[in-house]
């Protein structure tokens, strides 16, 4: 308790450090959780920030632990906004098998990189065919449509790939986000939470989903 | 127009290449303006990711200049979900007249650190006397508070901030992103799209905002 208003404005109050550091605790509680899961998130040079990194930070937010995998011979990825991002590793060094879902970011030129690295693709496949997760976001989903998974499947993406999804015969839908089985697709940055929270909802339920969408301000 | 449907799955379909091309003109055409506004988006060790990044990405957008400055001494980040980002520059080296504004996103420790960094704090009360716009989120409208900023005006913070800025006067107010005069302010990561958005509407207008709201599917 400060026991006057009157105080020197060049130092910080220490209760907005002491504040700060609740805030932390109650934005991080989730991710003491054991998490049965774990996922592997894809960086290719032109991939887009946020529809890559809101998946980082709200699974890391579900306790759901999630490595930042670039598709280069190094960690280091310069999204579509020119912002440098080094990831945790990088594909040469992944080991698949530790990993029970693969998550696909969209932008430009990232979509075409990821869909050019042919390690990242087979894999794609065989989650696919495994009955594991596979998630993609905005132009991402024509990457399933073109490995011939979306077919007869309920699918959104963004609107410039839309007829890419039709002509591989998935089942167009413009909803933020879609879960069809074991695939989750979304249209763009601007639904890249609601994408991220499908993710969660599909590890843990709803429920959990509806919280931390709470918990972070997204619904109020 | 291909001539038949089947081909082999193993290479990428030519036509994902081009319309993802098509996407990124579509999403990127706005930052061909040439803008009267340059924004400094200042990121510690500790900022909340998305929070930082959805600023950059959306003001890119806008065709905002928007620079990432570390308040380290080198341009190396490390965000609060442990993201290494590399920013554009350190604070070291900012010519701070290049700007017309400042912009501070929350997380911990990122709030604290960009509180405990001086150079900063001595600008950002610059700024806003020379009516300059200042915008913070999350946890960071609560350094406008404790720099005496807020006295009298409505403002948005993140709940576990929210008796700081009540201590020092600011009139609360639970809207995802509250604009008043020259100072932005915003609840949590999942309000930084309208975060974002209202500082394209500070500058460009509420007609760009909303467009470029509706361009990135966030409002469908």
């Amino acid at each position: 308790m400060r026991m006057s208003k009157k105080r020197d404005r060049n130092c910080p109050d220490p209760a907005l450090i002491i504040r700060s550091f609740i805030c932390f605790k109650e934005t991080t509680i989730m991710s003491n959780n054991v998490s049965e899961h774990k996922a592997a998130l894809f960086l290719a040079n032109g991939c887009e920030t946020i529809e890559a990194l809101t998946v980082a930070d709200v699974l890391f937010r579900a306790g759901i632990p999630c490595t930042k995998v670039s598709v280069n011979s190094t960690p280091v990825v310069v999204t579509s906004h020119n912002v440098t991002v080094v990831a945790d590793t990088a594909i040469d060094h992944l080991n698949f098998d530790e990993y029970d879902m693969l998550i696909l970011p969209g932008g430009v030129p990232g979509t075409p990189n990821l869909r050019a690295c042919a390690p990242l693709m087979k894999q794609v496949v065989r989650f696919h065919r495994e009955g594991k997760l596979i998630a993609a976001i905005c132009a991402a989903p024509s990457i399933f449509a073109d490995l011939g998974l979306l077919s007869g499947i309920r699918a959104a993406c963004n609107p410039t790939v839309e007829q890419l999804l039709l002509d591989n015969g998935a089942e167009l839908v413009k909803e933020k986000s879609v879960t069809s089985g074991n695939i989750i697709t979304s249209r763009a940055m601007g639904t890249a939470i609601p994408f991220a929270l499908a993710i969660v909802e599909y590890c843990q339920g709803r429920e959990a989903a509806d919280k931390l969408g709470k918990n972070i301000l997204y619904y109020q």
